[in-house]
C-alpha cells in the first residue's frame, strides 16, 4: 500500500522537525511492506512574504489530494502572526472542517521534567478545533477615540460540541471511562453552560464512561497537581489550546507534544503537528527536538490504519530517549536534531 | 487608628479560613497600637436559598462604608454556582470598580511544592478585574431547535487596559523592572490585539520598565518551566483567573494564594479574598488551609497602610509554615485550621 502524505514544513524549526520525521515515518512503513509518497508544500511566512499569502487559494483543495497531512510549524518574526495562523493553519483546520484536535501526552521514561512525580502520566486533550474563541468575529468600537473597545465573539454550537464531545466519550470508553469535561459556567453565561448541557446529553449515550465538569482555572492548577487524577479531558478550542502546552510540561515540554486534527469518520486527510510554534530563536540551528513531530507523525499512521508502523515509531522513540545522550537542548541535553533522527532510525532498524 | 473591617465569609471553608485570619489582623493591628472593629455579613448560598439574593441589593453601598472587605468564599453545591458568582463576588467586584485583581504568588521556604526548584518563585499577576470574558454579554440562538448557539460576548476598553497596565506598570517598576503581557492575538483579532496595542502605548510612559508579550499558552508552559523569569504579568479577567490557580501550584497550590481587588487611587474599599473558592468536600471540617485569607489580609493591610503590621503577619506565616506540623491536609500535613491560626498568633506574640 502506498500513503500519500502532503507535507507543510512551514517556518522556523517546523522544516527541520518535519525533515527529521519523514525518513522515520519512511522506514516504519517500509518495515511493514508498504510505501510513502511525498508531495511538499512551500507554504507559510516566506511565501507570504514572496506573495502576499502564505498558502494558495486552493490548499484545502490540494491536500484533499493526500491521505494525510504532516505539518511543522508556522510563524515568523517579520510577519504578523496572526497573518500566517488565519491564512495557514486555522484555515486550514476550518476549511477542511477538522472537528477535532487530539492532544495526547505522555510521560516517556528517562525524559526529565519540572513537575515531580509524572511517571506513567498519560493522558488525551480532545478540543474542539472549528469555532469557540477562534471563530474570529468581532469588531472594534469607537476606533481612535480614546475609548476604543475591541469586542471578540465566541460562537459555541451544539453541533461542534456534539461532534467533540462524541470523540471524547468514544476515546473515554476504549480506556479509563474517565472524562473530565473543561468549562467555565461560573463567570461565563453562554457558550459554556451550552458546553455543559449538550456533553451531559451526548453522555447519555455512553452509560460506562464518568464524567466530571472541572473549572478551567481548577483544572489547570490539577493539571500540575494530579495529573494522573485525568485520563481523557474535552476542552473547547481555548482552553484545549492552553491546557495542551501546560499538560506538555508533564512530559518534558513543547518538543514532546503530538497532535492531530481530524474529521472522525470522514474522508478528509488529518493535519498531524508537533503543538510547538516555530520557535525562531533556534530556527536554523538543527537543535530543535523533533520528537513531537515524529510523535505526530505516528498518529498520522494509527489513523490511516498502520497501526504496526505507527508502533515501530513510537517504540523506537521511547528507546531513544531513555538514553539521555539523545536528548535535545530542551530536555537539558545537547543532541542535536539530525543526531535524534539518526538514534531513532538506528534504533527502528535494530529492532 | 481604627480599622474598619467589613467581613464577609460566604459559603464552604470562607467563614473557617475568615475566623482563623481576624484575630491575626487584630493581633497585628493591636501590636502596632492600632484597633480592628468589624462589621460581618451573612452573604452567601445560605442567604440566597432563605432569600433569593446571595447580597441585598445595596450591598456595595454597605461595604463601601469599611476601609476594606475580607471575603471569605462563594459557592456550594445545591445552588447554581453562577447564581452564587454573579450576585456576589463578580457582582461586587463590578459594582465598585475595583480594576485590578492582584495575585502575588511567593514560594515559602519549608512549603512542598509538585513543581522542582521553585526556591525563590515571587511573582504578581496583574488580571483585570471588571470586563473581558467576564462582562456577561451574549446570548442563545435557535435554542431547542437541535441546532443551538451559544454565543459570548467579551468586551476590552481602552479604559479598563489602561487602569490594569499602569498599575503593572508602577509595580513593575518597583520590583524588577520586567512586565509580560498575557494575549492571544494570533487566534483572537479584535481584544487581545487592542490589549497588545494600549499596553505598548501605556508602556512609553515607563521607560525603565521592559514589556514583553506572551502567548497565554505558551506562559502556562513557562509558568511551570521557568517561573523565576517571570516577575509581574498582565492579564485579562479570564487569562488572569487561569493563570493564577496555575502559579498557585508554585506555592504549594490553592490555599497558598492571596488576592486584593482594588482601584488603585480611589477611595474605594478593596475586596481582599483568597483565590481558592469554598471547597464544600472539606468544608465543616476545620481543615482547611487559612494561609491564602492569611495573605490576602496583609495585602489588606499594607493597603491601607499599617505595612508594620502586614509585615507581622507575613513574618508570622512564614515562620508557621516553616515547621511541617504546622502545615494543613493540602501541603501534604495534618494540622487543622485552628492550630495554624494558633500557631501563627503564637508566632506573632513572641515576636
Ligand atoms: C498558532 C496558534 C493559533 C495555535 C492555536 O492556538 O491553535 C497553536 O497555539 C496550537 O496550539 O496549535
Ligand atoms: C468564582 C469565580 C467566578 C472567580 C473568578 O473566576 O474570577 C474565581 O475563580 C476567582 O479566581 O476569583
Amino acid at each position: 500500500e502506498v500513503v500519500r502524505l502532503a507535507v507543510i514544513p512551514g517556518d522556523g524549526i517546523g522544516p527541520e522537525v518535519v525533515a527529521a520525521t519523514v525518513p522515520t515515518l519512511r522506514t516504519a512503513l517500509e518495515a511493514e511492506g508498504h510505501r510513502l509518497d511525498v508531495t511538499s508544500y512551500d507554504w507559510g511566512g516566506e511565501r507570504y512574504l514572496r506573495q502576499g499569502a502564505a498558502m494558495p487559494a486552493d490548499a484545502a483543495d490540494l491536500v484533499k489530494r493526500a491521505d494525510a497531512v504532516l505539518f511543522g510549524a508556522v510563524g515568523r518574526p517579520d510577519v504578523p502572526e496572526h497573518e500566517l495562523v488565519w491564512g495557514l493553519i486555522i484555515g486550514l483546520r476550518q476549511q477542511l472542517d477538522l472537528a477535532v484536535n487530539l492532544r495526547p501526552v505522555r510521560a516517556f521514561p528517562g525524559v526529565p521534567t519540572k513537575v515531580r512525580d509524572t511517571d506513567g502520566v498519560d493522558l488525551v486533550i480532545v478540543r474542539e478545533n472549528t469555532e469557540g474563541e477562534y471563530v474570529g468575529a468581532g469588531g472594534a468600537a469607537h476606533a481612535g477615540s480614546g475609548h476604543d473597545l475591541g469586542i471578540e465573539v465566541a460562537v459555541h454550537s451544539r453541533r461542534a460540541i456534539e461532534r467533540a464531545a462524541h470523540q471524547a466519550f468514544v476515546l473515554a470508553g476504549r480506556r479509563s471511562g474517565h472524562l473530565s469535561l473543561v468549562t467555565k459556567s461560573n463567570a461565563m453565561r453562554y457558550g459554556y453552560p451550552l458546553w455543559d448541557r449538550v456533553v451531559r446529553e451526548v453522555g447519555e449515550h455512553y452509560p460506562a464512561v464518568r464524567l466530571e465538569t472541572v473549572l478551567v482555572d481548577a483544572m489547570a492548577a490539577r493539571m500540575i497537581q494530579a495529573p494522573r487524577s485525568l485520563d481523557v479531558l474535552l476542552a473547547s478550542n481555548l482552553f484545549g489550546d492552553i491546557l495542551s502546552d501546560l499538560a506538555a510540561v508533564l512530559a518534558g515540554g513543547m518538543g514532546m507534544a503530538p497532535s492531530a486534527n481530524v474529521l472522525p469518520g470522514a474522508d478528509v486527510p488529518g493535519i498531524y503537528e508537533p503543538v510547538h510554534g516555530s520557535a525562531p530563536d533556534i530556527a536554523g540551528k538543527g537543535v530543535a527536538n523533533p520528537v513531537a513531530c515524529m510523535l505526530s507523525g505516528a498518529m498520522l499512521l494509527d489513523d490511516l490504519g498502520h497501526v504496526g508502523a505507527a508502533r515501530r515509531v513510537r517504540d523506537a522513540v521511547a528507546a531513544t530517549l531513555r538514553d539521555a545522550r539523545h536528548h535535545t537542548a530542551d530536555l537539558g541535553g545537547n543532541a542535536t536534531t539530525a543526531e535524534v533522527a539518526s538514534a531513532v532510525l538506528h534504533t527502528m532498524e535494530s529492532q
